[in-house]
């Protein structure tokens, strides 16, 4: 995850509330329009030039998907936006890309909020906004580049695999928020591979320095994507549980489907959450377990030598009567002595373990 | 319990959503299918040889168990799926062993997930998934493989023992789950067996290098085994409070002491995992207390001849006037210097209680 | 608390449900009755020598509190359940003595489970499980073994102390649970006290090295007190607020009463939990001042004696020209050199508050 | 706080519930009865000699305050208990210093049992225990024993200052209550003084080996506080909602100014548990920190002159054949060598910021 | 933040309640009145000279916003009270700037007492007291002091931008509350970067001695700016959920807007709380692995001089028997033999990573 980018919320200080104005970095890539429009016979899909194509679908019998990537082409959005009767603190959302995850039921259409989680090349998690808004016969979704996890249905709805052509509007959303449901488990996955990958690290002492700041970071990012995903699990309880007409009854098993993995999703979080915050422990139990090591070492040889070297010191004293100097053998029998020591030792240190 | 397989979703990324797909591992064995039919007076057992066998059980009066193992068997178990109308998105709940457990209400049916724990040969826990669904004669019972914990509900069907003959279905679904959950009470006792056994080696000393990492898995372990018990509590209060056709009064007190079971062990659970998370503490000042040990050794043995070695070499030096080294006794009151301070020392010592 | 056995479960696996099995050690002594009948005038108290007697008070105009000691005597117990109309599931749970503290409400008696907590003069707290049904003129008592926390009860009975004898059984129930409810205070006392000299001993620096091992020790029995403690304040809030026709409504003031007791006691129970909790992190200190002060130690000696004893190894050398060594005072001045060093770096220590 | 008396129980095992028995110290001052009856014109103070002095206001139209000190008199307050047609157990709950902080509302009048704390001249917060009785034209007050932080109350009663005269009953409640909670702030700021204090010293090194003792006082000190003060919230809150027929509709709002201070307590008290648990972290790096100086030290002396001790004792070798012996300046070269090593040494252990 | 200030209740103690009596310090400047006139058309600035100037606005038609600078200016806020009907408890908690953030709903106007958070100069955050009336006409706001986060309301009130000029009074506390939750935006991430630049601060080891005091501040401040916006939450959902006749239909939708700001901040503090309870365990580390490296050179240089000094020792002994003194080669072969030890213990301790 981007370490700048996405904890700041960049809301813009005094602007005037309900003013249209894109968040997210500068440097996006261009606007990329697509729409997929749909019966159960037939499919027609295609790249928009400009936003005005789109308007033409509102009023088909089809079901139409319509997917924005570029949420910095503001003036496109609200065009849009006006041709589709949406509010403006509704685009506004749409286009603060530090928007938390929400639900907003409006009279004619539903509007939704949440983050596609992915990870780039690099192996970073990348939190992307998707935002939908599902109509009576369409869905616009809107995300902040080119680039997504729906190909899986855009697939199906060519070739009429599964029930999504025969089913409604709120069966496409359906199908689109499983889509970023499902990679929520790979990256979850992938977090967890990066933690297990630590603790095996940390375990067989191979540790750099910097371990303890690559614990932070992980949990940092733990606690960002538990960000990103908690607050949907409530959305799609408030989509289940309501009686909202845009939503039919035989859909509600499939939303009720997409709870269920959320639960699981978040209790794999809060069990990765639990051993993250453990791996400090085990990190310092290490450095200790180092520390005495290097200790047992220091003191081995200390308590070997010492005892020795003071003998030997005893016997370049320069006293005139010193009568072991003459004995014949005193020289060996130091040295026996000094090897009696010796071996002591090293036996007493084996006995304690020590070596 | 086999690291990397059962925290893994193993969601099918961009899978039609409602298809049948088995997430488990490839390897493995052959189907496996026994029905048991009853009534009050007689009860038939019977290895079915393929799923069509099954079949003719729906409508007779007697009471049937049908246990199918083998969930990579999925045409076998669509087949059934068809006959027994069972909804498809419980079919793929069924095979998809990463199930979270979970109850679902449908007209004609109650729909069970759960996780049956056993211990394995290699004392791991081994979390298998078992689903069951009860109609009105009859309960469908699917696990992922051979070998089970039901052993006593099938001896007690065929000889009548207890009141499971004289009951309808649900009981028959109560005394299966009851075989479950009272194995989950064998699974924690060893689990605590191995925490104690754990303590004991930490207080004894007797501690290899990979403590901490056992101790991460001690709690990786208790987090996995409360995933898998805790949501059945909220699952059996359900069934407990709900007016469900299928569950009848008189086996409603037997499901309440389910729950009284399953409160126990959530107990104990919690009881256990606070004793885990205290074991790196413990483990910490265990490995504190042994740097100490090191230091005193050294410190002693550094304490005491670094002076006396001072001392020799204080009277090897060469000077040419040295008056005490013209001493007659002067080698032996410097022994007797040194052994005054060596045994002053060794009292500082024993009165700080460090020898 | 005896460590094997308390929260070792001793469920039977593979046992019919509602079948009467004693689940405690089987060194159990011999079974002993006790009846109570009284009215307002009179008091009749009684050992019984058979179950059979029992039966005769069951239609009394009197209220009757039989106690029996002896969960192993099942047959009894059972003969017992069946003349007073008490359910299979009722007399299993009584037997079974790791139960968790209950109430279940059947037609025409109550049934409470609830722990009896004792220090015994080992100093270990003993946890006995004591089951009571109370009926419209009738409380039995059923309790593991022979001595109970009973005595002022039934001295109260005898005399005709306070208004025991002049109230209905639901009276007699409250006297009894408040007794038990009243050791509870003794027990977590006696636990503060402990953890008090711990404290004590831990500061005082006069620990043993399985310090760490008696902390863990405080934690479980910790937990199993709050756990033996906690659910009853759920019971005793179901009586008080319930609607039961054998709880009357004068006696309801008494059970809120002990209602509070329980906040108190749990109150307690968590501020010990917290000073527990704390021990660990006080030990840990302690060991590290302890390291300080080793290292200190060594750390003055070598650092005061290193430098001098380089110096008298300079004017160990051989050289040929070494001319400090014909000095007439060589000797002294590098004497006068060690002394000056020595002092400075006393000094130097007691600065640094080292001495 | 008086480290033994607060947390003891002191509950009278196997007493007869109801029984009016002081659970305090035995060595308590003497009785001490004051009555305050006023009305909108008029204010009579009075000491008053006995408890049947106090008899006479019950029926007087004017508003009365009787205040008790000394809860040891228990024949006393039966007395007046009597007169005043109080419940038993109201009377016990009064004269049990034990009690925690509750409210109950009976026919005529409404029982609040709170704790008052104040610091005392050794810096030891006092809690004692304030019972209050409010009835329809009176309140009576319960204290342990002379001394209070009703100065304010009696000031404005007497001089007519603020609304006091000009209101009910209930309003007197409120004014003592209030001016209870206000002394709760300057307990908390005092705790919080010492906190920062303690603090400080930590930080600046100045610490004793008791420290870990201190903080966990600290801790013990705000549990106690915590458990004084939270139960107040809930009886405030309690009062503020229910239409209880002493509480006046105008009244109401001066107890919410009540419960929004007891809020801003509490919150106070939170954060302070907050500082108090992060201390001891505190402390451990503060000890870490100190041996990682000593450990320096000793490193630095070692490092330098353990390889010039090696040098001098090369030469100082008795061998024969030692070429640099005989050289003229070899004394004088090793003194050299010597001195660039020394220097090369300060040099590394300058760069690595340790000196 | 300044240290002393802002968390002291500042409580009067014995005041009498209702009293309307400044909490701050004395030193406050002067007292500051400006007005803000205004209908779609038209909008008059205005500064005021004396608080009876802004009594004509109360009856006019047009919307007016009355900010007061200084809470020490007491008799002209009770006179600016009286005139527009404000309760005397109102007024207390006003001037009262430890008053913790509330609603209150009266029959005329609604009270909403809340802090405006900034950072000043020295990056100290400051926490202003900010309370509002808001009337059927007109919004009152009442500040500390001068400066404060409203400038962009202001313009957009002078030139008629955004929605501001077109809409009712509680679209304008609307705007001034936005303006106050905005600057929470930049005060947490101002925060966010202090904790990040500490914690890289800690990770390259350039960390002072005070660290942990720092951490402490930190957890401190954090705790402190928690505490001023999460009672705001509440407020928000009460206005939005609320039927106050005084905030219309069409405003309701942005305050749900704050709201969504509110939920966004908070997530945040409460990673940033994580983070920084986390940093404690991290500078325990770094202490530790500072350590571990000091004690590795000491351990390498003591390990591989000491042997070597002994060796020297032995061949400066005296004895006249010491065969090797006189071999020719004698002290080279012993150079030798120390190179070769010195070479071992290197290549040792590289092997060891020592090195």
């Amino acid at each position: 995850m981007a370490r700048k980018r996405v904890y700041r919320s960049k809301k813009k200080l005094g602007q005037v509330p309900g003013s249209v104005i894109y968040t997210g970095e500068r440097s996006k890539p261009k606007l990329s329009l697509e729409a997929f429009d749909y019966t159960k016979q037939n499919c027609v899909e295609k790249e928009l030039q400009n936003i005005e194509e789109s308007f033409q679908f509102k009023h088909t019998d089809s079901i139409t998907w319509i997917n924005i990537n570029g949420l910095n082409y503001v003036t496109e959005i609200e065009k849009l936006g006006q041709h589709y009767n949406i509010h403006p603190l509704v685009l506004e959302d749409i286009v603060n890309i530090a928007q938390r995850p929400k639900i907003d039921e409006h009279e004619n259409y539903l509007f939704i909020v949440l983050k596609m989680l992915y990870y780039d090349k690099d192996q970073n998690i990348v939190s992307e906004q998707v935002s939908f808004i599902l109509g009576k016969n369409y869905v616009l979704s809107f995300q902040e580049s080119e680039g997504d996890v729906f190909d899986s249905v855009r697939d199906r709805l060519r070739h009429a695999k599964g029930r999504v052509r025969n089913m409604e509007a709120d069966y496409l959303l359906y199908t689109l928020i499983d889509a970023i449901v499902d990679h929520y488990f790979s990256v979850i996955e992938i977090l967890g591979d990066k933690i297990e990958d630590f603790e095996t690290k940390i375990f067989s002492g191979h540790i750099e320095d910097d371990a303890s700041r690559s614990i932070q970071d992980l949990k940092r990012e733990i606690l960002r994507v538990r960000r990103s995903i908690f607050p949907l699990r409530e959305i799609i309880g408030r989509i289940e549980k309501n009686d909202n007409k845009l939503i039919h009854q035989n859909t509600i098993t499939y939303y009720r489907d997409i709870y269920d993995h959320l639960i699981q999703v978040s209790e794999n979080i809060d069990i990765y959450r639990e051993m993250i915050w453990s791996l400090m422990d085990m990190y310092m139990t290490t450095i200790s377990n180092k520390m005495n090591e290097v200790m047992k070492v220091l003191t081995i040889m200390a308590t070997i030598f010492i005892p020795l070297t003071f003998i030997v010191g005893v016997y370049g004293m320069n006293f005139q009567h010193m009568p072991e100097l003459q004995y014949k053998n005193g020289y060996f029998i130091v040295w026996g002595v000094m090897v009696a020591i010796f071996i002591g030792l090293v036996y007493y240190f084996k006995r304690k373990k020590w070596l």
